[in-house]
């Protein structure tokens, strides 16, 4: 079993105008969809970041890839990894896209699909087998600007209680998590203790502001939602900065094979966070639903998942396999059963989403510049506020 | 695919008076055979620790073996660690074997070997695929007493030079290791100086006291060995004493996946050891062909391997794999390229090994009882040399 061929090709999904630390979203989000051929006939696909960057990097691994057996993942990696020399600067989604263990895990994903596909075998259980057969998701809250959808504007703390109502009306969510360094702090917290009144004291609840904070100010608001809050996700930048902050908070790795370097190293950082006591849950960003099987597929065979997983998926309305987007139901998501991933490419939503990728005319994602757009004077809050 | 049955067969296997800190090795040495039946008739083997109470414990295994899907190998890991509410005191292999993680190892090396059987694969495949073809082991010199074999008496620096020639010659080994703890320190440091001058530079020495030495005269030992050894295997007890010792030390784990919780948490092991910046080897007590083979595959997909394996199989001459022996060339071990773990079952030597065992009349593995036979007054040293 060989592979014959590395395929990617890149697409553009809608996305609304969410706001977090970073800036605003495009109304683009980028991804690149993987398709790796086996000269048996099966195609195994994957999903990765977006962008030219990404492209380079699986143009510049096809020679290590072509030719490979599939199941020859290790020494794939340890090739890619030498290649890996010189990182360039960038966004960090794009720079991360380059190296080697998310170049690797791009590409990982989809021959890890296609060896459960030539064997009939579910991913969950080339990783190990699963332990769950559905995977607990939150509900992924945004501020975000009024744009083209049914959304509206959520700019203020009373406006996410009613984004949360939706989002738990509709998905069943049993956790919820708010993407935080968007308002002033304080009118942040005020946004949790109004989610911790509306929806009970049963529905776990996060705020991640995206290192925006300064560590005085994540300890004040870490004081002021003690007993509100699950956790609370990179408050303030740096391993020091996070030290401080850690000494009275909860230690929880938010795991993303994507970037972690595969599917297998991310259960495998399952049994380290095991091993020094971390929690731990799945970090996401805008992404479709070849990368959602694979984050359900990595959990389901994670014994140590504490916490409920993050996903961006509810914000996007496209989608590019057969049969549209998965059902996210009480707040899960079933473990797809089927050979593989469980899920299969839609060649003509592939080509549509291909074709707005160039429409779009976006090479990389930018959220500072989306941000500019409407507010030339914005600047991004890295740990100052 | 489903369990359909689970065997475990005992058996005793000729072993030569090898001496340790622990005492002196029986005529016998005792092993467990491990098959896994599937369904569709694949049969799935695998060799773990002997006497009674592996035996026991694979058969409190059973009910949560028998039906179950055999790549459901994580959740099996876990009910087993929810069985293993209380662990036997006894003799440290032995009660090691009842514990949740060894016991876990024993059946998942079987399934693992029938789902290569079943799918064509080498089992190094089923660990993400293996990045060397060959896996080098250590010549395990040991002191030991005159037996019915063909080594004679080694009980001084001398003979053990004669033993490591005779090794050498015979597998071609590269490194070599020398089983201490048995003569005075003093003596062993002698020993390994005379290695070296016999040897020449270029072989890597270890020397491995069993924790039968204080840590002064560990650290007194590792000063006049400094430049002579590879690296001074657990000369003191206790992680204290050990971390006393290691600031001066190389760091180095020996891995095991018949104790360590299997052979995919071995290959998770190598990674967090990469992580830590820990150096890597593998352990070993007297095994078959079955355990060799299961080595070399976990060896084989491990990348962070710095250190030639360790392995008593040249000490034994009983083999229960078809074909005979595993060959040692150049002193390393070929991974077996067919399907699961690439040796099959010898059923004729496996009734032999059985009635051997039932003779042997062996229950546990007991060096102090088998060197009081010669010496009532001999105890073992402790971290007290």
């Amino acid at each position: 079993m060989r592979i014959a061929n590395l395929r990617a090709t890149p697409v553009a999904i809608g996305d609304p105008p969410l706001r977090s630390a970073f800036g605003l979203h495009a109304p683009f989000a980028l991804r690149t969809i993987v398709e790796v051929e086996l000269d048996d006939g099966n195609v195994g696909i994957g999903e990765t970041y977006g962008g030219e960057a990404p492209l380079r990097a699986l143009e510049r691994a096809r020679p290590a890839v072509v030719g490979r057996d599939p199941w020859q993942l290790t020494p794939l990696r340890i090739e890619l990894e030498r290649l890996d020399g010189n990182r360039p600067a960038g966004f960090a989604w794009e720079s991360r896209a380059l190296a080697g263990p998310a170049l690797f895990s791009a590409i990982e994903v989809a021959c890890l699909d296609a060896i459960g596909r030539a064997s009939g075998r579910p991913v969950a259980d080339l990783l190990g087998g699963r332990v769950r057969d559905r995977v607990p998701f939150a509900a992924y809250l945004f501020f975000k600007h009024a744009g083209d959808d049914a959304w509206g504007e959520v700019m203020t703390p009373e406006a996410v209680v009613g984004e949360a109502r939706t989002m738990r009306d509709r998905y069943g969510f049993h956790s919820v998590k708010l993407k935080g360094g968007v308002l002033e702090p304080d009118r942040e917290a005020e946004a949790i203790l109004m989610l911790r009144e509306a929806l009970g004291p049963d529905v776990p609840l996060r705020l991640d502001p995206n290192a925006a904070w300064s560590v005085p100010t994540s300890l004040r608001i870490a004081e002021r939602l003690r007993g509100a809050l699950e956790y609370l996700e990179d408050p303030t930048p740096g391993i020091d900065g996070m030290s401080e902050v850690a000494k009275r908070a909860v230690g929880v790795i938010l795991t993303d094979h994507h970037m972690w370097g595969g599917m297998r190293a991310t259960v495998e950082l399952g049994r380290l966070c095991r091993t020094f006591g971390l929690g731990v849950s799945m970090h996401s960003n805008s992404h479709l639903g070849i990368s959602l099987a694979a984050m359900v597929h990595v959990a389901a065979a994670i014994p140590e998942l504490t916490y409920a997983c993050d996903t961006h998926y509810p914000w996007q309305t496209d989608e590019v396999i057969k049969g549209g987007k998965l059902r996210i139901e009480d707040g899960s998501v079933a473990v797809p059963i089927g050979p593989g991933l469980g899920v299969d490419l839609d060649r003509e939503a592939l080509g549509r989403l291909n074709e707005q990728y160039r429409r779009a005319g976006l090479a990389l994602r930018d959220d500072v510049a989306e941000m500019h757009k409407i507010d030339p004077a914005w600047r991004p809050h890295k740990g100052d506020w």
